[in-house]
């Protein structure tokens, strides 16, 4: 067994992001899925802006400026309790259906998250779902206060676990992620949850192109950075059989 | 006179990269302007990531990589040929209207451009739009292998022209440019080109969102990074009033 320890992105990878529309939509008829995409897609951004700039804040920061921004940007109004609200969902976020049951048959490995959330984000998201029963360790970069792809992030998983690069699974449906650990060392499983033909086809049905689907599509498609996944697989389920 | 030299952004704020709008919808008829909008959203993210990654690559590389990004996502079977005339493009890009006289009002101040571009591709532009014979300086970030908005390349100015940060006033429509630059400590105008008002509105008409305006107002709003810019200007006829 080569494999000594699998390391999982959290958000989008075990925990579904997308399980927030529920809430934003509750809080802003009408406008529950966009807000969900753009909130996301700023929400990355800022983290890579701010760590090119050398202005690290923690991602509870980042999280609640990326969503000041899409509220503005839609030009809705708010109140600060439906704002909390939402927020609060972060630390509450489904688990993908088949997670726990991945990680059960994943084991005596050792079983790890490497996360831009923050240490406080993190830990609640892992109680409230259950997975701190499963995990050896909950990672965050906030040790290093630069967030993933940077290559100290993903260093902090041999620093946190004993091992070596080469003895890592790292797995991430998130494609620059993925790229990024490719590019550190590590052995990596991409997710990649919607097909390239499904996607495709949704993003222009009948000459109208749906915006959703293009908001998800920028980022679901592997990134054409010079780094290939080891694997790619469609789901948590299939880890055992490659781990 | 405090403001010595005015330095520009180049992709968006002096050309307009809207322009490629026409060779992508020449090429791929239906699907101009929505991969004008992809491509420039890849393109910037691969800068981000790569710099993050210590995977540099110049922007030639990126915009050709981001390009076949947005193709592959749009399942768009292509020839070399039309490839290629889509990037040549980016060295013919067609200035703001209102650039040659803002530059020539500006004078006798240095006037330089400071951007992510590679230099032959910086170089042809300038040139290709006659710009060579009023900018002082044509400065690519290529230099430090690293691309905005990281310090170390906004510290180019100031080794190229021989000014202090406080002496320059930095020109940029990109709003995570302009942060990147106010950090950095240069005196910063940002080109606001459409209103937060028009933005709102043309987000969300009748119900439907129209994805092109979407996919702009994720960029075209200043970003929740902690730093505002000094000047918010509409156009850079507006330069000669400030510098």
């Amino acid at each position: 067994m080569s494999i000594k320890a699998v390391v999982f992105d959290a958000y989008g990878t075990l925990y579904d992001i997308q399980s927030v529309a529920e809430i934003t939509e509750d809080a802003f008829p009408g406008y529950g899925e966009l807000i969900t995409q753009v909130w996301r897609i700023k929400q990355l951004e800022y983290t890579w802006l701010r760590s090119l700039m050398r202005r690290y804040q923690d991602f509870a920061v980042v999280t609640r400026d990326s969503l000041t921004y899409t509220l503005r940007m839609l030009g809705l109004a708010y109140e600060d309790d439906a704002f909390e609200r939402i927020i609060d969902k972060y630390l509450h976020l489904d688990l993908y259906p088949d997670a726990t049951a991945a990680l059960v048959a994943l084991k005596p490995r050792q079983l790890a998250i490497l996360s831009n959330g923050s240490p406080d984000m993190l830990n609640a998201l892992v109680r409230n779902s259950g997975l701190d029963a499963l995990l050896d360790a909950t990672i965050s970069v906030d040790d290093k206060k630069i967030f993933k792809p940077s290559p100290e992030a993903y260093e902090l998983i041999d620093e946190m676990l004993g091992t070596r690069p080469s003895e890592v699974l790292f797995v991430s449906s998130n494609p620059w992620d993925a790229a990024g650990a490719k590019s550190f060392g590590l052995k990596v499983a991409w997710i990649e949850r919607v097909t390239p033909e499904a996607m495709a086809l949704a993003c222009v049905e009948n000459e109208v192109v749906a915006p959703l689907t293009m908001f998800r599509a920028i980022r679901t498609q592997m990134d054409e950075l010079g780094f290939a996944p080891d694997h790619r697989i469609r789901a948590l389920s299939e880890l055992p059989g490659i781990a």
